[in-house]
């Protein structure tokens, strides 16, 4: 017989496992099924964040900025070492043993939250008395009903026409996770957040990296101050960026690829690289799912359509994160992940896609949340800006790290804080007080009056909202 | 003639130069007064904070870390290096060049602001018509009619009874940011701010450090629950730390230093060091300033009398920072400078005490605001406590720093956050999101419920928030 279940969750990754925890907190029983298997074929939960997102790049970025530290940076500091030997293997393992411990940390809280964990396939069969009828395709098969249905499938990397991964030379997010040795030449297509991030990691550990664009504009969805700051530093990094390119044909021999495309300026070239990474983007994933079966609608893109809430077009079926409409980012899927599983349980859960930070983890880092500067000029908004440089903070200067600046953008009339936009040391970190301010709805004057301890990074943040109001103070 | 002013600020410290810009922003004549002197006899302004506090002994946190992280931890992330040699002159060469920074940007700041610096001592000298008679005695004498007078003096580090500081062997937070060889064995008297981060950058440098503490708790402000996870972490380090010593006869020799004390247990003890740190506290710093000459009231420990508005028993006469009550903060100095200068342009400044942040940048940092958890059992208030370990947050793992907690404070019944303590990787920057919540005296669910980019340590003070109502997501 069917095992029942009030709520049946498609998908481990960010937005199906905190679903499916939260769904079990609100007293709901709650099943989880996901495919994703480790290298020896056991469950490996988590979904692309934690096997090969944003779990093990950071692994890797940290290693590689470690690495970068000693062979650039530690002489200022009377540090002086010899005979620096990278040993990558154990640098790679080192990630692997970081996503391990977020896989075996999902398992562990679906056990402490009495979820049912399901190491397989999860597909539409039939809508059936109670709900819906899902199949377990994996080491041995089970059936399921489900009162209500989470589909959280989440998104693959979009591969180029005609030049499909073979995670050898041409390299997803998951290839360029684990080269196993270091390209002396590296291309990269896409100057997106993957491609940023892995291309800084490769470039630090001694590839000569070249990211190919097709936008015109770098960082086009940045504050384009933030994208012309991050330009100038990569380029100091020797990370060779080309925007407005268009990539022409990719010829894959045993030992190199050949990249040919157009420059911006309209010149043939080619490119000739060791490995390639593709990073222009993810599809959402809904393969072997049964949309068909079921009727479920999805866009001309391939997108689960939904309403504000998650609703799907079949009654009870949900759907969050990366396989729906918004920015594919692990938070924003949690944030839904949340939001319909207290909808399932009759509570109002609420995301607020106004206040969606966006983080990119190169060096310097990059984080942004509301609307940029562009924006608001397109949209005819009256604002203020205020900005103020990491040169003029003084735990910068202590860290020698100064690279970047803060910038607030202000309601010209209210004060009110419609975006901020940060590029430096700790970014990432900074950010989570912006976004605070501004879901209270904060001005730029609340962040300028607010206590900041001293000597930190984020009395760079006070400033930027002082100079709003042409009163910084240390600038 | 006498030069005239509508504002002389007394000191060039975080709370005097800051008050100074703020009061020319608001277009008042004014000038500023510093006597603190490079060691080529030209000004440093920015006080204790700049020259002998803060911003050095960040530096030497920094360099010391980088040193810590090369000789033990570059291993794990497949980095090998051989020969690891300490050019100690460069190290502290690199603390002295970014204190240089710091003076030159205030002087910068002040011909920017079109304040007056004065390089010398400050006095108050009569009353006048007209305001305060004010004498600069320095490289040139100077006489100066203030409308209104800023005491931004300062505190001066507290020396034992018998025992002054010589600055080569016995120690005060200047001497101890410039030792010119790595100490065998370093002692250290007073486990607070102080103590902890300057016993900390020697001891990572290489010395054997031991550090009494005359209080039966250690770190007896922060939460209690934070400070054993502290004094957990330190012994894990061999920084050895003795509570509730009593100090005997300090005998120094021509070598070494023989402290003699009484431990927590009774047993007398002797401690024979090469240099020692004695870091029990400041004094605040009147000397020189003319006090008794115009009846500037002072209490019974030496602080400048002041109500909450910053001022002082005389008219027109405002004190500010280390020289008056409460902590002695940098930030605290600044809000305070900042208050005084907009009161005195007929302006409404303002400082919450309630949400000034502490720090100690030790390795985990410490940072904390609000009430801890004793204080809120000493008020018999009641409340809910969550916390969640950086073990568990994804970004620590990545980054392979996994100390400590996030632990939030909130009403029992109406959420309100009462304070939220901190320990673990970036403790200094994460606090600056709880003030900020603090300051719209939001609830802990809203912590919980505002969008938190992925991964990032901020999550875990979501989670801990989340973990108020036992309903923590990754934990």
């Amino acid at each position: 017989m069917a095992k029942q279940f009030d709520v049946v969750v498609i998908g481990a990754g960010p937005g199906g496992y905190i679903a499916a925890i939260r769904a079990a907190q609100l007293g709901l029983t709650v099943a989880c099924i996901d495919a994703w298997s480790t290298s020896d074929g056991k469950p490996a939960p988590g979904g692309t964040c934690t096997n090969v997102g944003c779990i093990p790049s950071k692994a890797l970025l940290q290693s590689s900025e470690h690495y970068e530290q000693v062979n650039h940076h530690l002489a200022e500091h009377g540090i002086d070492v010899k005979d620096v030997a990278l040993k990558l293997d154990t640098l790679i393992g080192r990630k692997s043993n970081v996503v391990k411990q977020n896989n075996d940390g999902i398992l562990y809280l679906f056990k402490k939250n009495k979820i049912t964990f399901f190491h397989g396939m999860g597909s539409f069969v039939s809508q059936v008395d109670g709900g819906w009828s899902i199949k377990v395709s994996g080491a041995s098969d089970e059936d399921l009903v489900a009162r209500h249905v989470v589909v959280a499938t989440g998104s693959a990397p979009r591969a180029l026409p005609g030049l499909p991964f073979d995670e050898k030379q041409v390299l997803s997010n998951d290839g360029a996770l684990r080269i196993p040795a270091v390209p002396k030449k590296l291309g990269v297509i896409g100057a997106g957040v993957v491609g940023l991030e892995l291309g800084s990691v490769w470039r630090r550990l001694g590839a000569e990296v070249t990211i190919l664009e097709a936008m015109p504009d770098f960082l086009a969805a940045a504050d384009q101050q933030v994208a012309k700051e991050a330009q100038k530093a990569f380029a100091k990094q020797n990370l060779v960026i080309q925007t407005g390119v268009k990539i022409g044909e990719v010829k894959v021999s045993a030992k190199s690829l050949s990249i040919a495309y157009t420059d911006a300026a309209g010149a043939e070239q080619k490119l000739v690289v060791d490995k390639l990474i593709v990073s222009i983007g993810r599809v959402p994933h809904t393969e072997g799912l049964g949309v068909d079966t079921v009727g479920l609608k999805l866009d001309d893109r391939g997108f689960v359509v939904v309403d504000e809430d998650c609703k799907t077009n079949l009654p009870n079926v949900w759907a969050v994160g990366d396989v729906v409409r918004g920015p594919m980012l692990a938070h924003k899927a949690e944030e839904e992940g949340v939001a319909v599983a207290e909808r399932i349980a009759g509570q109002h859960g609420h995301v607020n896609f106004g206040t969606i930070p966006w983080v990119i983890y190169t060096s310097p880092e990059i984080a942004w949340v509301g609307k940029t500067e562009q924006q608001l000029k397109t949209e005819s908004r009256e604002y203020k800006a205020g900005s103020f440089p990491f040169l003029a903070n003084g735990r910068a200067r202590a860290l020698g790290d100064t690279t970047g600046f803060v910038k607030v953008l202000a309601d010209a009339k209210t004060d009110e804080v419609l975006g901020v936009h940060i590029i430096g040391p700790m970014a990432s970190e900074l950010i989570a007080e912006a976004v605070m301010v501004m879901e209270f709805r904060g001005a730029a004057e609340d962040i300028g009056r607010v206590c900041h301890a001293h000597p930190t990074l984020s009395e760079a943040l006070k400033e930027a909202a002082l100079a709003v109001d042409k009163r910084a103070l240390n600038f």
